[in-house]
């Protein structure tokens, strides 16, 4: 996965599945992802349960990872201190400082050979 | 989203978002995606509500499309055969051969210049 810079988000809301493009670091056995204050994101995934994929796609070869796990959102000064230092690009373009980590349940991958 | 030939399939299970990078076409108005008989993703989605992203991300620009809709397992003998004259490759190297379509309700896109 770290040789991923974006990853899809997907949440669920009343039973509606939504997803989301994100930047994202692996960063102490969790998934880092940095949101836009009031962003929809923001707003959506307060513990909730989610899953995250990364996955690159080549002439020849494909693979994919998925994460299943639980969204927060960090409040801890020095939490939020550490996320900030990371090299985390946001799709917004306006400065933001919501950072959610999704903490893991299962991590499965596939690989395929493209024909 | 044409320019694009992989997307990002979310379902919900229970509660539980799951996330599948599939192949697709857009066709007649829905999206069509390949997948493979007795598959995670076969067995989870009949008529279920899903999203579906498809994104591209460049170095100065990012663009990402979410259709949001319900996903039907096509039986109809006539457009069977009509979805697998489409070009779709798929992730399983054996040969797969059920048809998904997404209906589209709502259909949002996001536009970003990355700095």
């Amino acid at each position: 996965m770290r040789a991923q810079s974006v990853g899809r988000l997907a949440v669920s809301v009343a039973g509606q599945p939504d997803i989301f493009p994100v930047n994202f670091l692996t960063f102490d056995h969790s998934i880092l992802i940095r949101t836009d204050p009031g962003s929809k994101l923001d707003s959506i995934i307060a513990n909730a349960l989610v899953a995250f994929e990364v996955d690159e796609i080549r002439a020849k070869r494909a693979w994919s990872v998925v994460v299943k796990g639980s969204a927060h959102r960090l409040t801890d000064a020095l939490e939020l201190e550490a996320a900030r230092q990371c090299p985390l690009w946001t799709w917004m373009p306006r400065h933001a400082d919501v950072f959610l980590t999704v903490t893991p349940t299962t991590v499965t991958g596939r690989s395929f050979q493209r024909s």
